[in-house]
């Protein structure tokens, strides 16, 4: 066997999680380097921001301004992208692929829009993609999907992946806070956004999402494919009568393959008590991942953040350095031979069917519900409970109502009717259930 | 990159676990062609049983009762070894290895406590051991150990690794069962062994822990230096105690590093309601790793079964296959360079601290306690909390102690005093408690 040189490692990126991989690979080094023989550094890093530099104490000749130091660096072999959801950070990924580096991203929305691009390059140019920090931080579930359940059929993926909509759930659920509290609670405490949007919305949890589906079924499930409901008109009320009829209530991703067709959603989702997602509180991660054989799977940690994220980035890099020092390519990316990857058929939300928990605010007198409940009748959709919360004459009341399994589309038909009739107030508030 | 044949692989045992090996690699044939590139075929089973060799369909070419026609086959390059806990297995998986035949194993008794030499065998011959299914069946935490989590360094692993015991756990905690009313009850529903002893008295548990913390530590850690103790002495009355204290009760397998020291050990534990395991229920199996920079992580699923354990059995055939394929290498199978491989430093149990719950029993009657608690004082035990349920006097009536974080050396030379006190009528029960 030839002798292995070290590996260099070129960075795009020293925000919170570069700088952790930074710190990881240089704590770590010796560690690293008896567990797999050989040492790993990073010789380059491109950062703009002269703010960021200053917080690690890094030799002047290790930093740059410039791509083309390192994606023409030839001693160059693994090139770690942290910049975030800007064009320039794909033309890099590419750029580099068609040089022949391996690549290493935590780049979810990239790879959840242009993922199919990417791939394509690296298998044109015989080098690997890794990117298990793009999905649920220090959990190494894209690398057991690809391996530790190589040998089992994905039925469904089930997530709970964005942690700041969880830590907001989870918040209303403890302190009966209303949604708006709670979001800014998150905000002091660093876990949301000036602009919350991309997490409450479900964003980014659809772009985890359509990583890890594509990952389960080795087909390109692009992220505008994926259905989107986000939290923010949960009020506690309704977290209150989720637990009330034995759930949680959690922003759940979902993906289930059923003969050729996959369904692909995030959404608030009441869940039983005795699901295995149930328990997971605040910021923390966990998907649960079932097959056919081994039944259903969980697993748990912290999504986000820099040393966790940093983790998965070292293992990617680790992963390829091995490679690299027994001259082999890696296993797809996908777990799947890459020529394979083509784009899904995805099962339209109108066609799933469901049970349904329904918010209505209708005006309380007599005949209200009985006005409901024919609509609902009359699209096939079967009441399994009622529930009215105190009678106030002559004002807007919530009625709750949950639905035995009925068409996605005739819940569609029939919400759009009744918030037409003039006894109702606002608009109806779906939540669908999942029981497993 | 020259032609790949089919990867032949000859199976040792049809029992449960070997017969859904066979079923998932012919089921998943096509799937698993797909995805790696080239089929594989189990093309010799030896299984002396005649009764399980009918259970399936099988070719009668494919059948044999000889060692020797898998071992001696050189078209066979991947011996599976499913046999159970008898010297030939160990004599098995030897010859192969020396043949240069890749092993796979679920045989968690023998790499517990002759690990050593199997790795050793492989190493000096160049060829791979896998056994993923040997802990916690369609968990893959080995492989997670090996890879996903390669680049932190593991402060410690905390398991409920035994889905009988924790059957009889959670039956003993909603139903307030006693302990052999449970027991019946498991082994009524095929959960337990006519003879439970290696579940219920952490001998199992400690096989696999003696698993992980060798993976996790890169250091063999043999069965026989892992501290136990079962959990047939628990009443229903501790797990009520321990839920009014706002824990919850299990048999945790525990492992810790500290400087250069390994405290590995398998006990009735408490641990509080927050904690990542305190919902796992039933036969499930869940293991928490906890890295530096990742923080606590939890994997969960099935722990046993036939179906879920060939799944973790057919992933790691399928991982070496792809070596084979790409003519390398696999990863070492403790993911540090074998020749590392050394034995560890463990802790012995006399020198952990942990805080503790202590169940005496006491004759009822003024200034017993004050005499128990005034050995503990003279120990340097301090008392948290004390709880006495119902009073009656001249009679033995348990009292409950929890302490603060005391040394366990002290604890065991208070409690051989506290013993021997005329007024105490029997053994103190002793669980440890982990907060984290």
């Amino acid at each position: 066997m030839t002798r292995i040189p070290k590996i260099n490692v070129g960075l795009f990126g020293l925000g919170t999680v570069g700088g952790s991989v930074f710190q990881i690979l240089k704590d770590h080094e010796h560690f690293i380097a008896e567990k797999i023989g050989y040492p790993i550094q990073i010789t380059k890093i491109c950062e703009l921001d002269p703010k960021k530099k200053q917080q690690y104490e890094l030799a002047s000749s290790i930093l740059t301004n410039k791509i083309s130091d390192i994606l023409d660096d030839p001693e160059i072999s693994i090139v770690v992208e942290l910049i975030g959801d800007k064009p320039i950070a794909k033309e890099i990924m590419l750029k580099a692929l068609s040089l022949g580096k391996h690549v290493v991203t935590a780049n979810k929305a990239i790879l959840a829009h242009h993922g199919l691009e990417l791939y394509s390059e690296a298998f044109k140019h015989e080098v690997d993609i890794y990117f298990e920090a793009a999905v649920a931080g220090s959990i190494p579930i894209l690398r057991t999907l690809r391996e530790g359940f190589v040998s089992d059929k994905i039925i469904s993926v089930q997530g709970i992946i964005n942690g700041t909509s969880n830590y907001i759930l989870t918040k209303m659920a403890k302190e009966k806070a209303d949604f708006k509290v709670a979001l800014a609670d998150a905000q002091k405490n660093g876990y949301a956004e000036a602009d919350p949007t991309s997490d409450i919305e479900g964003i980014d949890a659809a772009c985890k999402l359509s990583i890890l589906a594509t990952m389960a079924y080795g087909v390109f499930i692009p992220y505008d494919k994926i259905y989107r409901q986000g939290i923010s008109e949960i009020t506690p009320f309704d977290i209150e009568m989720a637990q009330k009829f034995g759930f949680s209530l959690k922003l759940l991703a979902i993906s289930r393959k059923t003969n050729q067709e996959i369904d692909v959603r995030v959404h608030p989702t009441m869940i039983p008590a005795t699901h295995l997602l149930a328990h997971v509180y605040g910021v923390l991660n966990a998907v649960m991942i079932e097959g056919e054989y081994m039944g259903p799977s969980v697993m748990m940690g912290k999504g986000a953040g820099g040393k966790p994220t940093a983790t998965a980035v070292a293992s990617d890099i680790i992963e390829i350095a091995r490679n690299i020092s027994r001259q082999v390519r890696g296993i797809p990316p996908l777990g799947f031979k890459a020529e394979n990857i083509q784009k899904a058929k995805i099962k339209p939300i109108e066609e799933i069917e469901s049970e349904y928990y329904l918010r209505f605010t209708a005006v309380d007198k007599p005949g209200v519900f009985a006005k409901i409940a024919h609509v609902l009748g009359h699209h096939e959709i079967s009441i399994a409970s009622v529930h009215q919360e105190g009678r106030e004459e002559g004002h807007e009341v919530p009625i709750m109502v949950l639905t035995h399994r009925a068409k996605e589309k005739n819940v569609i038909c029939a919400l759009k009717e009744i918030d037409k009739l003039p006894t109702v107030a606002q608009k109806t508030l779906l939540i669908r259930i999942e029981r497993s």
